[in-house]
């Protein structure tokens, strides 16, 4: 599975020290030609998260989610404590297959048919296995696109969350033949398909407590709804976020891996920023429940002031007491919120994320 | 409760989506005349609150309050366990209040009558309630000044925390009139109603442990501490620690917020600055039990280096074995320490913060 | 023990308070004459650590390796849970220390005789203990070299690390004159010295989860391993990340405190970055289990991208099931890899750390 390359950075020459080259321990990363259809990768590191986790999620994004806040309110509504954050589960599960899905990606290209399956609660030890679901040259020649099926698992083997995403990646060599294969992905999860945490009953939910009086029958399709707030991003917060999740990705941390020197902030802080400035107008979105699409517009750098507002896409009923299912666009821009597309129907260069997914609402 | 006004800073004109208008979900904040003397309000988003939350205390404030910082120490001196900082639940109880309090207050004018009244232990789910005690237009017109009175409860509805302050907001309309109401405060919390956390014995105090030999009787009124030490403020951490606290304040956020571009630093992370500062000179001054008054004297930015000082204002016994109490002015500036007042009787404006409260210490 | 002087920076001309000088409570550090062969130094603030220092070390560092990051590894590997991260326990220790032994340190001269006895577990109480071993006044007449044996003990008062230092401290006065003893010291900890952890047995060791393939018998005494990946420091985070350790020393935090109005990034946190980005080719090395010598090379500062890179020195048995042991040479550099010294022997200006340690590794 690992490479066997010689160290691109080591400079033998100035080096007083070693006289023979040994074959390089390190990980270079995949290239569009080390994939196979069908392949499943195990990703490495599993990760025990907990209460050291759910503070820094508070400290990175202004979340304020109750169920996510308190364990009192979540026992209230059915559950036996406070779980984490959906996206925690997301990011520590995406964190891990950095190495083996993207290391060498030159962009992230989009996200389908995801599912949040079960809680993850504090103690759960998660790992992440890929299987390779789709390959496609670009037309290019020096880049492919590979689709791939993640899963979460928790430590007893129980999936918590799974998501197909595709990336564009490097081909080693140009003359390299890859049989193409194009999945076949739902446009977006049908509402019969979202799976609502065991025991969520919504039927005494505390909307005071909450904080907001909003009801699923009061969202409409169509609607609008700006979040107002804005945060403005430091280079030191999207460092340690993605730390956090362990995402290795090199463009991230070290000013000199891009050509402009600029660190690029992962995606998924962008999504997260987005979503925890969403409570101002979904403050009773409590669970993401399906990832039907996304994409990252435009790259995200510190000093970028985003904001976000969303569009109610759908909504649908659960057979869950009480609660109910938004369909929702959340879309994250730099400076005003409302933007999307150009007349050319072109994401404008102020727009960060456009996602798309159900949330858990009460009724 | 919430404002149905048109959205603030969504452009319709340039969104392609929307075709309607809806009224909004979001919260613009309450103004000067949506206050009512003797409303109760119950602020949203309980907090749970641990192990993590500790954690980023030490890692945002040079704290090193024995008690609060070891299990064994916090039990050598008669408690379960090591509680939660005194500011940690101060923050939380705080921020939960801005919504409804401070989003569109000019000012955040003053303390008093606080008392905290029972340690918060790791694993306790804090709420905030507010009682709106006083009422006071302005003579500009535009603007008028809210007492309100805050209890922080944890999930037995016992009282944590209390504390009254005042905010100067803005009106919606200078046509408004408010009938008059201001508030009698205590100019200092009497020592005999200061409350010490049951069970606490500092007859057993080990000094040698805590990081200083000064006992309660070693500290005379009028004596002034140097606490020598300083630290130059970053972005990335005071809004970690502020995004912590759920304070959703825009101005700490967002760099838009203000005409001059500048993120206005909470005023409550100057206040655990300097007093974890103040280890150094007053390491023994292991509780807050009380807070007669503060002011924020000045505003406080990243590039800061800010640094403290304390006088000594009081002395008083109390009637838990081995614990004294000690009135303490905590004073931050930028730059040097010592100053205070200028000629014309006016802070100064170097000076941040100038806090009164009451500290337990060893006798 | 504490010094009875006027404080420093408290210009009482000019403040309007203060009218009698009280001899302060601060604590201005040791000088050279005030340490005594022999004499034996417990440090304060004993300290709790968990799973919120846990979560900080991995949002602060890259750090990847499985036992320290799953409980379900950690347990596959005959341990009751997963451990705190070796380096965390060695910071908390070392933090301990700065205000009797290096608070008026001019340079941290070196490591040696380091062993981890026990791993440190969260809710584990630990506390700093040191002897002062050696004395040697430098030529200069105004500073000399302080040896000390650091013990770190939990909670039970069982030693969990233990390590030699010195440090070049300023002397007050240049007339005194200290009787010379300069401790033998081992070169290296012999392999045989090691300490596995109780349990730890690598038979069952899972390869695939904890990320690179290489076993114990792939490394060869004078191979280099380039770890390929680099990270960009911001002043926030080493700020974070050193408060976190309980380390007073000015000179991390005052942008003042030093002519060129930069803040010195603490040594560890540079030990800390590299360890994590030496994952990437020593995934397996999960224990630090001795230090044999250190060196902080160049001063790092914000702004810096660091790399590592290490050399296998030597390899050895233990006698725990599936247990081996590696010394590797772990240098840190700012910009490219590979560098060590010059022709003069000197280490090259872009050197930040020169670390000479064993791990423990699967055979």
């Amino acid at each position: 599975m690992l490479r066997v390359t010689m160290p691109r950075t080591l400079r033998w020459g100035k080096c007083k020290m070693g006289k023979i080259a040994y074959p390089t321990k390190t990980d270079p990363g995949r290239f569009f030609e080390d994939y196979h259809l069908g392949e499943v990768i195990s990703h490495a590191v599993p990760r025990t998260v907990g209460a050291g986790e759910r503070a820094l999620y508070h400290a990175l994004y202004p979340a304020r989610g109750a169920v996510h806040s308190s364990d009192e309110f979540a026992r209230n509504v059915g559950l036996p404590a406070s779980p984490l954050d959906d996206l925690i589960a997301f990011h520590t599960v995406f964190g891990k297959t950095v190495p083996e899905i993207s290391l060498n990606a030159v962009a992230n290209l989009g996200y389908a048919e995801g599912r949040w399956l079960r809680p993850v609660w504090p103690g759960d030890t998660l790992r992440s296995v890929s299987e390779v679901i789709g390959l496609k040259e670009t037309s290019s020649g020096v880049t492919g696109v590979v689709w791939v099926r993640t899963k979460g698992l928790n430590q007893r083997g129980e999936v918590v969350l799974e998501y197909v995403r595709w990336v564009m990646v490097r081909k080693r060599r140009r003359d390299v033949v890859v049989p193409v294969h194009v999945p076949e992905l739902a446009g977006s999860v049908p509402a019969s398909a979202l799976v609502v945490p065991k025991g969520l009953d919504f039927r005494r939910y505390d909307f005071a407590l909450a904080g907001e009086p909003h009801r699923w029958g009061d969202y409409r399709a169509g609607e609008v709804i700006d979040h107002v707030d804005a945060v403005t991003v430091e280079e030191a917060e999207h460092m340690l976020a993605t730390r956090l999740w362990q995402n290795t990705s090199k463009v991230h941390f070290d000013a000199g891996a891009r050509e402009d020197g600029r660190r690029l902030i992962y995606g998924g802080h962008v999504i997260s920023l987005a979503r925890a400035l969403s409570f101002n107008g979904l403050a009773n979105a409590q669970f993401i429940a399906g990832l039907n699409a996304g994409a990252h517009a435009n790259p995200c750098f510190a000093g970028d002031t985003v904001r976000a507002w969303s569009e109610v896409l759908d909504r649908a009923e659960t057979s869950a007491p009480g609660v109910g299912a938004l369909r929702l666009r959340l879309v994250a821009t730099r400076g005003a919120a409302g933007h999307l597309r150009g007349e050319d129907g072109k994401y404008l260069p102020e727009v960060l994320l456009d996602l798309d997914y159900w949330a858990l609402v009460p009724i």
